[in-house]
């Protein structure tokens, strides 16, 4: 298992630690929050395998998902996770996300029909980036939506019964189903995230065992810092408004995407109490940032906190050689020990020197970058996301806000 | 010319208004800060383009650049902005940055030294990321610092008489000055940009042209926008301290990290007065982030501004095609117009529904996506962080938080 270590006070009671598991565990058992649930969820697993066994996956180059948002951010995050690791074929994994016409182009640039396997991802159906990307595509390959390359090449992921779920039954395609308490940003583990996975090669199993230890863990109320981190931030909203997280391995940067929507569109609401709250995520890799963002955290205003991530064994031996450079002596020290070691001792470096500046700091520190530790790390702060949500008295699981918006844009189309 | 729209009131005299447009003009005159010089500087894009002109780049596939933070992320900024355009070549533009051995891994893995010119950049030298990553390539690829492959296949940007100038200059490298009086972060003009920009085809002249095209207007003192939006900025910095950059385009992926970078490092500092200062930058893509940071935006705490930015011609035809997905019909009112439409139409969209919050708002429209635009927005944001920095009284052109963390560093290997 990982550790975090807190280097901040967090005061609370235990009987206010002990109300905070009740409530999760609470909203669990009801059956309104279902993502509590997908690190067990065998059967999807299973069915998921079944497919992949069955369909000729040695001839599909690309897997392109269609999708947006929680469409795509979590199985993002995980594939450059673990892109390193042995398991991970040498398909190309290939996002339809925005609508820029240039990107589309270069996207598709070197996509043979063929050799590709599309998987459309959208809750309702209804999410016009996604259903405009699957019309340019049948109509840029000549496809009709009767054809048998169609039903081959496409497989959906949506809600049960929705209009989505309904055109793919009738067109007999490929399916699997969201479950309906389960909102987008937290379906990483349901098949938006398990199917694009399995077929890159991955061991999917070990990623939810890793999710499943670390809520066995919770519910067994052993957890108490996560609980603690909650809390302080959400107690501190006003003063400290911004969490940043600090993620020393270039292989985060899309973990940090996936943990900016998940942190921003689950918090940022009008509360039951009708205020405007909500913490604005921010999140960088280091040592890149050291060079960019630290200065402003060091000598800016103390509205943040930092949240450091380690990987403690990259499973890489490389090491900067002995080579001396004339004139540039003093970069010597660090001949001969490893990238690992550098980039670690970078890490707690940075994070020495801004507890100096009295900022509040935790660090995670991940045993190793592999598909059970990821499965934690998202297991991780998903709960961490529905605490502080509870303490905020937020509806952590929906996104009101963003609804204006299409009605605006549908109505300058209506004209 | 591109456009400016402010959705706020910036109250502002007229007087100091002029007082800001001294202030710049006389900080350009005194010397100290010379990013302002760069977009006259013919005299440099002669030699680069004299040495390109000689330099058989033909044989050339890869296009190393091994710097971090400012050595590197105006160079990918600009790239990635201009990437459709035709006259970007097919050379792999790559990065050395982190030391992330997994990352030098995969970064290096296809990069046959003989196909490949590599651009080592640090204004000292001593930058521990470039030189590690310069001595394990040193020993991976086997070249010793006397060889003539060495001296063919590299070529140094630093200051004028640092340690790793005089390194070169005893090696007989190809190198190219900073000016001292120009700092990271501002370098993009310098040869840190305009060398790698021209191996890549860019017709590195026009982007200077779009520069000095904004940089004439301001010295005429035509730019009141500008003004009057950094005195904002400044002046609200306690109960605003956010401005988020919303760009509407998958091309800005880069120059968002750019802008991340001027703004925070620049900006977050121990002011005049000695108090910390600062503003907190965050940068998203439209209309990708409106399944992500939006909700936060709308409906969370009022401590943002919103900067749009809008291509009004992506010089890209391609539209949703004219195809009903049966039950999907609510999608069609978007079909037989133009990606870029939509994407536009997003971007309008998203804009009234967060001025509808009452959050502060402006938009930045760029006429397109080419070389002399993307030269213009880089000098405007830069000019809006001495503005900034200007009214927040702070040194905008140092960042002296960074030292401790990489003395603390340097004590970790003296066991």
């Amino acid at each position: 298992m990982s550790k975090t270590e807190l280097f901040f006070k967090s005061e609370l009671m235990q009987n206010d630690i002990d109300e905070a598991y009740e409530a999760i565990i609470e909203e669990s058992e009801s059956g309104e929050v279902g993502y509590y649930l997908l690190p067990e969820d065998m059967q999807t697993l299973t069915e998921i395998r079944q497919f992949c066994e069955n369909y000729d996956f040695d001839a599909i180059k690309n897997v392109v998902v269609i999708g947006i948002g929680g469409s795509s951010l979590g199985t993002k995050a995980i594939d450059y996770m673990l892109a390193h690791t042995e398991n991970r074929n040498d398909k190309n994994l290939i996002f339809m996300e925005n609508v820029d016409p240039n990107e589309i182009k270069h996207n598709l640039k070197n996509v043979n029909f063929e050799e590709s396997f599309f998987i459309m991802i959208s809750k309702s159906g209804g999410t016009i980036e996604t259903t405009s990307h699957v019309k340019y595509i049948l109509d840029r390959y000549d496809i009709s939506l009767g054809d048998a390359a169609f039903v081959k090449h496409f497989a959906i992921i949506t809600d049960p019964l929705s209009p989505l779920d309904q055109f793919a039954k009738e067109h007999t395609l490929t399916t699997f189903h969201l479950p309906l308490n389960v909102g987008g940003r937290f379906s990483v583990f349901t098949p938006v995230g398990l199917l694009p996975l399995m077929i890159l090669g991955y061991d999917v199993e070990k990623i939810l065992f890793g999710a499943r230890e670390l809520k066995e863990s919770f519910f067994a109320k052993n957890e108490d810092t996560l609980i603690k981190k909650a809390y302080f931030y959400a107690s501190s909203q006003e003063n400290l408004p911004i969490n940043v997280l600090f993620s020393y391995s270039s292989s985060f940067k899309y973990f940090n995407d996936w943990y900016v929507q998940l942190w921003g569109e689950s918090l940022g609401k009008i509360n039951r109490d009708g205020k405007k709250v909500g913490l604005t995520p921010i999140a960088l890799v280091g040592s890149v940032d050291q060079h960019s963002f630290l200065q402003l955290i060091i000598e800016g205003p103390l509205n943040k906190t930092v949240t450091m991530i380690k990987v403690e064994d990259f499973n890489n031996e490389m090491k900067i050689p002995d080579i001396t450079i004339p004139h540039l002596e003093k970069t010597n020290f660090i001949n001969e020990h490893s990238f690992n070691e550098l980039i670690n001792a970078q890490c707690d470096a940075t994070m020495e020197s801004i507890k100096d500046q009295g900022v509040d700091v935790d660090m995670i520190t991940l045993n190793g970058l592999d598909e059970k530790s990821v499965g934690e790390m998202i297991f991780y702060y998903e709960l961490l996301t529905s605490l502080t949500g509870y303490f905020l008295n937020v509806n952590t699981y929906n996104q009101p806000g963003v609804e204006l918006g299409k009605v605006i844009l549908q109505k300058k189309f209506e004209k």
